[in-house]
Formats: C-alpha cells, sequence, structure tokens
C-alpha cells in the first residue's frame, strides 16, 4: 500500500513538510472556491494508497472544517484504501459538554461528521481535552508537541526557572514540561477567596526572583496568558517571562494582550500557519517532524507510543 | 406535541416571518460568535416540542452549514421531540455527481452531516436537483415557489410573452411556469454545430418581438442569465426582459452582469435575505407564506402535495 | 490479494467473457432456485480474494436485484476481502424522485439494501440518472459506454448524419456521441406550444436530407424511440435511421414498436443479455472489455477516469 | 395516531379483512408494474399515522419482498408516525444458516432489508424458525394461528386421534396442537439404523388403528407430508389422514403428492391467498381475526401475550 | 404515553423511592439468574410507555452493566415508546482516554452498548468525566447532587470551616460546594517540587484551626480521601474532618483508610446502596427525589436546566 | 499482515495452546482488575496485524462478556487490521427468543455488543443455536469439535453401542456423532401421553443390553444428562453410560448429580477451562488443535469448510 500525503488549504506549508518528512510528493490537490463560496476539492492519485490528509482546523474554522468534510469525501470516493485524517489543531475542541443550557456539543458534532465523510483515523496534537479519542468512533492517536517544545525552551530558560499552569485545566501539561526541564511547577488558578467576595487570580507555588515559564495547549485571544503573567509579575517573577503552546491562534486582541516587555517570547508549532505579519515575539517550532513520525509509523504499522500524551 | 419554530442566523427575518405565519412566536435562539470562530448557537423551549430549525445554507455557505449541524445538535440534546431541518436554499446541490475525477459529492457529504447531527426530515423550497430526496436518507419535503413567482410575474406580463429556459437544466422549470402563466416555452442552449466547430448559445423557440421570460432555479453569478438574455435580444425579444428566479444569490459579479436597461426586473424569493444594498432591480415574493404553510400541514399530519414540485 | 469474478445468472454470457477478459476463471457460482421460488445461491473461492460480482439488474429484475442481495451476502460472509458490486444495467434507477404523492424512491431503496448486503463499491454503466454515485453511500464508478457504441456507430455513418438526442434527458449524451463522431446535435423535445394548446413533439435542429442518429441511455418499450423517429422522418431525414442505446431491454410492445424499414440498426451492448430471438435489427457491441479494463485498473488501483462519464 | 392499514398486492383479500376487523378502510394503495417489470407503489393518507403494512412474502417471493421494500419505504417517506410491516407468511425464513459452505442468509438479508426500508417493527404469523426474532434488530411479534387451526381440527377429529409431527422441527408446534386438543404426539423421523445402513422415516408413537393428525408450520410441496403420511397408513393409522399447517404455498408438485383418498382435509389460513384452483381438500382458516386483534392492540399500546407462540 | 419506572437489581430500593416520588408503582420486573450466571430478565407493562429504567452501575460493575444491557433490550422489545436509562453511578466512567498505550476506553464501550440494547436517553448523576455527554450519541442529562449534601453539610459546618478539593479534578466541584456553602476553598495536589525530587501531596489555601470540608464525585477504596485528610491534619485542620461525595463506593480497604476518629462523618447519596453494614461513620442522603423530579420534568417535557452539573 | 494471537482471562491455557499450535506467541495482554470491579485490559503488538481474540465467555459470563468487549476496543484501537473474536464457547446462545413475555434476547444484545466494540468476525464452536451466524451482522465460523470428540469416544466405544440424544435439540448432533461412529441413535424426549396426564421422559430407539453414549453440546447443571441416564438405564442400557459434550460448564448440582458410577467418563474439550478439583470423570479432549488450524486457514485465506458444522 503506497503512502500518500494530501494536504488541504488549512496547512499546505505544513502539509508539504510532513510529506518532505516522509520523502514523498504530496498527492495533486486543489480546492477552487466558487464566487458563492462552495468548495469543490480535487484530490488525484489516492486510489488504492494509504492516505493522510493533512488539515488542522483553525481559523476560519468553519470553512476549513466543511473543506476537510469535501476532501475526505474525495479521497474515500477517489479510492483511498486507508484514510486518516490529520488535524494538528482539532477546532470545537472545547465544547465537550454544554456549559449552560441549550448548548451544543461541537467537538461531537464535528467527530461524527468526520466519520460520516469517510475518515477511519484520526491523528491530532494536544488536544484541548484528552476525552477527544472517547468522542470519536474511530481510533485517535493523540500526539503531543510537548517535548518539541520543551526542548526548545531548554535553550532559553535558566536552572531556577518555574513552569506555571496558567490555569488548572493546564497542570497536567505543566508537569509533562516540568518532568522534560527538571523544574518545578506553578499554577494560577481563579480562586474564590470566600463565598462573598469576589474571585481572584492566585498564584499556587513560588516565583519570587525566578524566571517564569508559562505552557497551555493553545493561545486563543491571549486573555488566560496575559492573566497569569500580570499575576506572576505580581508575585515576583523576574521579566520577561517566557510562553510555550502546541498552537498559537493568536486572534485579536492577543497582539495588543500579549505584546510589549512582559513577554520575552512566544514558543509555538506550526500546527496552525504562523506566517502572518505580527508584531508579536513567536518563535514557531517545527510539528511537521513529530508529525511525520507519526504517519511514518502507522504507515508501517509500528508503534507510537512514546509520540503519545498520556495523563 | 407544541410546535416550535427555531430561526438560525443565515435568514432571521425569514424565519420570524414563518413563526408569525404560524402565529407563534420563535424559540429563543442565540448563536455566539467566539474571537477565533467557533459558534456556540443556544436554543431554548424545545423540549418535547416539534422543531423547524429554519436555516437556508446561502453565503457564507459554510458558516450557514456548520451552524446548522450545530443548532441541530443543540435542538436534539435539548429534547426536541420531533426535529425538522428547514433549509429554502440548499448549497452544495449542485455537486451532486463527480464532474470530474478526484471531486466529492457535495450534496451528499451535507446530507449525511444534517442527519447525523439529529435532523429527522428536511424542508426545501426547488432545490438544484430533484434527485436531492434520493441523496437524503430522511424524507424530505421539496416545495416549490414557482406558483408564487409566477402570480407575481403574471402581473408584469404581456400576452404574447415566452417563457425561456436560459439552459436545459431549467426546461421543467419552465414548463412548470408556462403552465401556470398559459405561455409558451423558449430554451436557450450551448450547442456544438459540429465536432470541429466551437460551440455556441442557441435559441430554440420564437421570441421575435415578443417579451422574454426568463426562468431558473437560482442566479448566483448571473452568467447564465446574462448569456440567455444576450441570445434573446439578438433574436428579436423586446427588451427588457424578466427574470424570475427562486433563490437570489447574487454573488459577484452578478451586479456588473444584470445591471443596465436589458433587465426589467429580478423576481426572487426571501428563501435568501435580499437586504443588501444593490443597484440591480431585484423585486423579492415573500416565501414565508409557503414555507408556514407546509410547516403547519406537517405539524398537524396533512397532506402537502400540492406545495410540491413535481416532475 | 486475488482477483476473483463472481457471475449472477442475470448476466452469464457477460460475466464469463469479463472473467476471461482478466485471464481468470470465474468463481465456482450457483444459484438453485426452490420449488417455491426462493433462491438459493452458491458462492465458492472467494475467501480473501478482491471480488467482482457481476449481475446487471434487468427484466426480471425483482428476481434479480433479490439474487445480487443474495449473492452479495454469500460473498461477505465467505470472505471476500473486497467487494465490489458490478451492475452494468442499473434497475430502478428511474425512480429517483417520488413523481407523484405517495410514491417510493426505489433508487435509494435499492442502493440501500446493496450496502447493507455487503457492497462496498458499486460499477454501473450509462446509469439513467448521474446523481447514482449521490445516492450511494459506498463509492460508484459510473463506466460509459458510449466510445464503444460510438466506435461501432462511425462505421455506418456518413458524413453528414446527425446525433439526435429523443428527448432532453438524452441531450449530454447525444453531445459526447456527436463529439466522439464529429457530427452535430438535433433534440425531440415535447413541447407546449402556448398554455392553451396540446403538447407535441418538436425537433430542434436540421435534419433534412440527411442520416440520423437517435442515441439514448436505454430501450425500454420503444416508445421514445419510436416517437423521435416519426418526427425525425416527417422533419425529412433520410430513411432508415440509426439507434444506438447503451442498455437494450426490448420489452413488449418494443417489437412492434421498433420493427419494420424505418430504423437501419439498433446498436446496443450486451449489458443486458441479448439472446432471445427477435425480428428487430439488434446489433450487440461487447461490453464485456470496458468492463473487464475498469475492473482489471481497480484490481490493480489504477486510475479509470478515462473510462467514466463526466458531464 | 390513526390507525391505518396499508395493502400490498400479496394479499389483498387478507389486508382488507384485516382492515374490516378493525372497522377502517384500508389506506388508497396502488402498485403499478411497468412493462420492464419495475414497481411504483403509491400509497396515500399515512401521514401522521399508525400505520400496518400487510404483505405476505409467499410466491412470487421476490417480487412480494420488493414490492414490500417498496412500500415501506413510500410509507416512510409518505410520513407515518409508526411504521409496522405485517408478514403473516416470512419467506426465506429457512435459510437461518449456512447449511452449506458459500450459501447466504438469507432471512438476514430480508430482515436487513426490511429495516433499511423503513420497518420499525414486524408481525408475524408462525414463523419457520423461532429466532426470527433474534434476526431481526427491531421488536417482532411472533403471532400463532395454532389455536384457530386448533379450533377447526377439533371438530373433526375423534376422541383417540394422535397428533403427528412430520419431523423433529414441528414437534413443538405439535405438542402445542396436542395441549389444546387434549391428544397425544407422535413423531416421524428420519432415522439412522446403523452407520452402513441407509435412513429410513421413522415413527415414535402409536397410531395403530387411530386418527392421526399431521401437523407443520407450512405446506409447500408437499414433500414431508407425503412421506409422514405414508409412514402413519404402514404403522396402521386409519385413513384418511387430517392435515394442518399455518401457512399453505402448495406449489408444484403439491398437488399430485397430496391429492387422493389417504387425505381428508388440508387446513391452512389464509396468510397465503388461497384462490387458486385446486383439486386438493383444501380448508381455509381465517387468520384475519387474529391479525386484526393483535394490530389494534399494538395500536391502543396493549399487551398481546396470549396471541404469541412461546417455547 | 404513560409514565413507567422499571427498576433493576442494582438499586432496588432507589427504583421504588424514585416510583414512590412520582406517585407511581414501579413495572413489574424480575431478573433471574440461571446456574451458570445468565441473566433473565423480565419486564412487563412497558407497551407504549415513557420508560425510565433505573439501574446504577457499581460493583460489581460487570453484573450491572449487562443487566442493564438485557433490560434495555428487554423494554424495548416489550415496546417501550420512549426509554431512558437511569443511571445514577456511571461506572467505567473514569476510562475516558488511553492513559497506557494499548488500553480500551472503557466510557464508550459502555455507552455504544447502552445505545445499541436500546437506550435513547441517559440520566445520570455526577460523573466522573463532564465529557461524558459528548462521549454519548444519545441526550445526556447530567444532574447533580451537590445542592442536596451542601444542604446536609451546611447544618454539620461551623461558620470558618473550609471546603477542600482533594485532588485537581475535584477543583470545580469543590468550587459548587463552596459556593452553596459560602466558604472558601483548598486544594490538596500532587508536586513535583523539582524535576529531581519526588513528587508529594501539597496543601493549596489555609486550612489552620478551621474545620476542613473534603469533597469529590465518588469515594471508592477511599485512598484520596485519606491522603487529603493526612494532609489536612498536617497542615493544622482541626478534627475530625468532613467528607462528602456523591457515590460511595467504599471497596476495600475504604473500612481501613477511612475509619478512626480523623473522619466525623462521610455524606453520601444512595446512588449506590448503602445497606451494607459498615463501621464507617456513613450519612446517606437520598437522590430519590432529585431523580424523581427530573424523571418528572423530562416525562411532562419541561425543563431540568437547573438540577444540571455546569462548568 | 501478521497474524496474532490475544488471550483474555477467560481461557488463558487454550489461548497460549491456540497460539503453540500455530507457532507464534500471543500478544502481550494484560487485565487488571481495579478495587471496585472495574475491568483495565491492555494489549500490546496488534498494530497491523491480523488479530485472533480469544475468550470463552462461560461462567462468570458478564464479567467474561464484558472483558472481551474492552478486550476488543483495545485491539481496534490500538492499530488491529483485522479483529476476530474467538469464542469456543458463546454465551447467552440459549436467549434467541423471548419464551415468556417480557423477557430479552440476550443472543442479540451480545452480538450486537461484540459488533460495536470493534469484531468484524467471530469463531465459536458448536454454539447452542445454529441460528447464531444469522443473528450476526459480522461473518461467522461455526466450527465444530464432534470429530474430536468422536475420536476420543471410539476408543471407549463397544461396537453395539448407541447414541443417545438426550433431548430433541441434540438429535443432529447426535446424528453427526452416530455417523463418525457408525452407530445407531436413540433419542429421549419429554412426552405428553395424553392431553390429560403429566408429561415422561421417553426413551425413541432401543438400548437393551447396549452401550450408550450420549452427547450434547454443552453440560451446564446436569439436569438433562441426568435424567436421559435416568431413562437409559431404566430401559436395560448397560451401565455406566459414557457422556460426551463440547462445552463443559459442571455448575453447581452438577457435581451431585453426575457423580456416582452410572456414568463412566465426561468427554469434553476445554473450549471452557477444566482445572477447577472435581470429582467428576471429566476427560478433556484438547480444542486447540481445531481452533488454530481454521484460524490458520482464515489467516491464510483459505476454505474451513471441513471444519464447520452444517445441518
Amino acid at each position: 500500500m503506497t503512502l500518500r500525503i494530501a494536504v488541504g488549504t488549512a496547512g499546505p506549508a505544513l502539509g508539504r513538510a510532513v510529506a518532505a518528512g516522509l520523502y514523498t510528493e504530496p498527492a495533486v490537490t486543489s480546492v477552487e472556491r466558487f464566487p458563492d463560496g462552495e468548495l469543490r476539492p480535487v484530490v488525484h492519485g489516492v486510489r488504492g494508497a494509504d492516505v493522510y490528509l493533512v488539515q488542522p482546523t483553525g481559523p476560519p474554522v468553519n470553512e476549513h472544517v466543511m473543506e476537510l468534510l469535501l476532501l475526505l469525501d474525495a479521497c474515500r470516493r477517489g479510492g483511498a484504501a486507508r484514510l486518516t485524517a490529520v488535524v494538528p489543531y482539532f477546532g470545537y475542541a472545547r465544547q465537550d459538554r454544554r456549559g449552560r443550557a441549550g448548548e451544543a456539543i461541537g467537538i461531537r458534532v464535528v467527530a461524527d461528521a468526520l466519520a460520516s465523510a469517510g475518515a477511519r483515523r484520526l491523528i491530532v496534537v494536544d488536544p484541548h481535552t484528552a476525552a477527544l479519542e472517547a468522542v470519536c468512533a474511530m481510533p485517535v492517536e493523540m500526539l503531543t508537541a510537548v517535548p518539541v517544545l520543551a526542548a526548545a525552551l531548554g535553550e532559553r530558560t535558566v536552572d531556577d526557572a518555574v513552569v506555571v499552569a496558567p490555569d488548572l485545566g493546564a497542570v497536567k501539561l505543566a508537569e509533562r514540561y516540568a518532568a522534560l526541564l527538571s523544574r518545578p511547577v506553578a499554577v494560577v488558578r481563579k480562586t474564590r477567596l470566600s463565598g462573598t467576595r469576589v474571585s481572584a487570580e492566585e498564584l499556587v507555588g513560588d516565583v519570587r526572583g525566578r524566571q517564569a515559564v508559562v505552557v497551555d495547549d493553545m493561545i486563543s485571544t491571549g486573555g488566560t496568558i496575559e492573566a497569569a503573567v500580570h499575576v506572576l509579575l505580581e508575585n515576583g517573577a523576574i521579566p520577561p517571562v517566557l510562553v510555550a503552546a502546541t498552537h498559537g491562534l493568536f486572534v485579536p486582541p492577543a497582539a495588543e494582550r500579549l505584546g510589549g516587555p512582559r513577554i520575552a517570547a512566544l514558543l509555538v508549532t506550526d500546527s496552525l500557519p504562523q506566517d502572518a505579519p505580527t508584531t508579536l515575539p513567536i518563535r514557531v517550532c517545527p510539528s511537521a517532524p513529530l508529525l511525520a513520525d507519526a504517519i511514518g509509523r502507522l504507515h508501517r504499522d509500528e508503534s507510537l507510543d512514546d509520540l503519545l500524551f498520556r495523563t
């Protein structure tokens, strides 16, 4: 069975890099957009192949999800023997429960649509919720870019640096970073000092006089990071702060929130394209080697346990 | 079982008009858009109800399809007893076959996603392909706005007017208009004069010295209509020409193609919102009465055969 | 994976010819009929194989559909690794919409039954509706016999012959023939001269003094062809007329309608058996080479784009 | 929810009798047959109704199964709120395992096709295999006509009559008859006297000088009954013998096998039409009261346990 | 539609209390156990009813899950019009991801089996993972017993008490309790002081000289609670500690871990039976009123938003 | 594709023997049991493999079924390319119909759960009902251990021995044994001498002065066997009797019923573990060679018709 990488328009450079990392040319793919906005994807050369379709679903998320569905259908009808959706950033992953009455569960809607469009396996990187694989009927390989980012952080951190989780949801991630960096963990969390007083950000752990490395799975508008940096500096961390996250969406007002001298660098992977001009100190760690490694192993039926995030 | 109309953001005025036509308040619905573009729809008051969710999927089609899927999921999980998607304009209906190698079949991708998100019945108006109901596993009621538009045309057409199908796909529609208007049909078609000569638009039927009424199911960029008008005037039709279509998308360069004195009026329904400022002579026929009539009958388990387009 | 051709009773000669064209023996298959009419198909030698089950669903269509379902089940349970239904003539394809209230959609009923019986891919030839592939959940390869028939026509047509579509539904097919034969197209269509007068057959295009070649996807009772021939001769075409169609059902009263000197030859493929004694001037073009070519390519995971009918 | 009886062409008199038993007019149904054998069923008045579609699948079984599938689809798309297939005689029930290599499992093929065509519940009478309800995903109510037939037998049997199962598969049925008639059971079975000698019919139980009542679920070609009668008379039963079975197919050579003075009467229900002229002493017990009773209870959500066959 | 409560053997008292709270008799249900351990459940009186089947899946969890599946099948085949599984404690909820290579995702296995056995809706109480509703295809209502338990705690807590989350996963729950009790929150968490030193339990927040109330969703072997109590007392909390959790499994060695004077009371609901003799200071808050309230509202198609846990 | 045998805890010795018979090491599998009874299976080395998961579902049946489901899920998510459940003894097979009102159909519940957990093929040995393969959507290979047991019996039986079916359901099995052993068949059956007298066990066939060999598919509590032995000895069979069955559950009170001098030996296979200490004269015939043979053929895509039980 031939290995074939197909690439959507949501991450063309990433897709090409993944293909190059596997010493193969991507399948010839095009996605025409009609004047009324309907997409017409075309995929060639997938018949009988082991196809990996690379399409992160970052903004514009709805366009990218629909394109992904159409590309999957094109691959399936075009004769792909095995069809794996490679969605490094998986949008709608935060909608994994109804936080308020009357909501939808977006993660499930997308998961079901992927399956009905033909995906038989899914590869993601550091999804927002680890339950993603329970939400999907198909097998999911949840890769982690933490080692890649930790290695890049290692060159920039001093010995007494502290890894900081900007909220409770990021603690396990922070512990993973901390283990790789041999550094302690601190946690910022919203706390309710008493039933009658309002909530406030609280720092758990000691950062006074030390370098702080804030880590998260994704940076969207930068609100969580901004609040964490504020608390850290108030608690005596030495500026500037380092920030690392697998996925960098940087949607407005991220530029306002994360700009300025308080943040030394924002390390992210290229799970989402980082080619827009920006004043932010974004540093991009390539995720293509990780994806190529995982895809190669899946294609050759090898284990990829050491590439996965386990909690 | 209570009747409940829920309304997405793709056609709010239409949805409200449908609800008003049924003497009911629409369900309280909101669709928040996060900064990264993810949608968070909320639907209240659907538990135990017979819910009709109104959402045409015109441009931006991918946004509107995804919102439709999420709203369906919200209705389903919120306890709707019966859930009918009301999609007056059904996007991606032209992708009902692979016109070239490697394509997807968008109509099926959307149909399957609707079903997996929870739709159990579908109402559309004059879909681009009559096979839509064979493409959907769920029952589909294919309403027609032709009588509504024909009535409006009737006031504007002279006795010797000719109904014109701008291509072969529109002939059955034109015959339906012609029967209602008691007028003859002419057809414009691309023809291949011989195997070696290039194709050209050809007029079948006589329009010389007569008023021409071009009818189609939809107007997108206006290319088909523009070409038909050109042929009609070349063949002696008396300008200006009347145009009628169920769905008016009017995406660029429709304004350039259909502007000017050659076209007297463009009659369309409000299956898609027609509230954008335009220089085109668009005349809008309300489709809410048709939809309200159909929904009311379905809710009361009555026949709606006379509202359907049969070929 | 071994290639294996299995053959139902609806087209045994065709199935054997397909197998021979692929240099293979058909799987040992038998279909016993119990005295009460129940079928007991038996298939041997399909375990682990890439199985192509050849069964057109011409008359008696219900017998042949049921046999196809049972054979698929036998192949699936017998261990076929890949199971493709090869249905050169696909019955019930005209029921792709509810033409009147209360009807079924036969094409979908059959498509769903094929899938639930185990078919994972479908090969058809010139189906009556191009939306067939949107109706089927499984991938469908829609082959075309037009080149085969056009080649056979080429030997019989004079230089100024005209290709004639006997109704609007056949125009695209006629254009395909015309392109291959380098001839112009004329169209017969039912027209409504005005709202008050009755309809009549109308000829679009000039056939006076020329040879006419009527083409269609199928000939059932011959009514459409008979009417077209009548119009053509009335409009001055030189008799006799040539007729070509992919599928020849020739059910009564076809012999009465199409007999006599007005028709020189009826060219059809053997998608349906043409071995019944007949007075009609039927000429059979073998479709086995086309099917064998397509099957061979699918088995070897090669592209078959040039064998498909694209509209 | 309105009760509605729809009737296929396989048992029109039975269907009308069922409707009459429920004091309702059957839905207006027609099944047109095209010249090429394709069926076009039309069903009116089922929207919102609790529909019971009566269609036994006796010979020609494949025609009747396909018609049943199309009628189900028509009811489903026509808006039936609840759709129950009433198949008094369920064809292909004997194919509940692969008796030889390479066979299909016809009972499952039919069961799956019914479900995918829209049946949500199934009513049958004395199916050949009690596992039918395990084979179907949908709930199945397996009614029994044994009390009806036993009552009719009661008037014809003398006090010392013996109920005879003509093979092992009929023993439980015979015991049910025997309990209702307060008579003992005898069994005819094929036996292998030793490993080297050929098999022979053997009688278990004593019938000498007594009236014999042979009972079975169905009579097809009459072979089993004929052999049993032969054994019974050889063992001294007093001729003529009585025979009872729920389903009378009487396909050739049943008339030859079961004619003559050895058999006094063949009691069957009208689960299959018994209106063909015959020389056989067939006596028909109406099954419509049983079916109407069961349907009425299901419609009113009442228990029908006492109508079922339990083993 | 009649309301009907069916009760499995996993929580008979709870089920009866729920039925009593709805002023109805439970359906007559029995679950026979064959000598080989196979279960034979029997359910009466569900035809046409709106059935709520109460069966928590605590230990022995596999027995109770299988019984639940069989009971669902019995209800479905017995004609339940609407079938809701009420699983106050949902076992296997912790297996919502593969924590190590080669694991299963038990929560999904159970969710899919429930759906295939016939459950169309699910009611749970305080599930271990809020993603449960994304894991299930069917709508899930996730009730919370926190208000019930908080009310019981309120009578036992002094003014300066502190609500304690025994690990990070319980923080949101603790905040919910704290809001209801108007008390602050402290958190116990495993921390890694540095990359080279071993982990230890750490207390975030101040409990010195105060009463501590440890809250969690469930108590299994008591390990987490025991460790938290140890840390709290080490940090100066005034013994004894109060403990509250929705689900009390108390499997060995819970009696050893949680006995003694350090814990004043263990408040749990009766989501799992608490009728085993024990030396632990278990105090049981009835959950039947909550379940009866929720079921009553669902049956009457009313909103139950205020009964749900939202995060 | 690599062959891989995975082994659950229900038959570890059998699984290892099967693997050994195929000259392969079993996959590394472990099944941890948490203190609350939840199972945590782990499977390694199945990626890309042709996996055969050996797990009979004897007592404790519910534990073993749930473990089987979880192991299937683990194999599926772990990347098994082909996944076959090998369930030598298939529990719940007797629940193939609702014997009384309100029951479930356990065989179907289990079959559906296996499919939804990931099994794509099933191998069983001598299932209690031959309709098992019609109940399962997936292909089922029903092997028979009768030749193995018959060979073992052959060494112990004298020339004039009689094979005895202990009830009607075992007659076909007995005939299969008898054919292999060249012995005649006798049958024990419950009979109703007349409608008013009570039932009694009756012997059909002559065993006076001969050795009797009672055969059945399974021995559970031994009640059927005990009753048959009683009838045989009453009818003059020479004690002790031989007994053979494929599956030996021997659940209480089997030891009491089958102990003592009346039974010379109980021959069973190791489809279920026979390693418990017992006073019964159990003789175990290995079934691993049969299973290994079948698995090897399936893996190599060879026919296994001669290993199957055909009726």
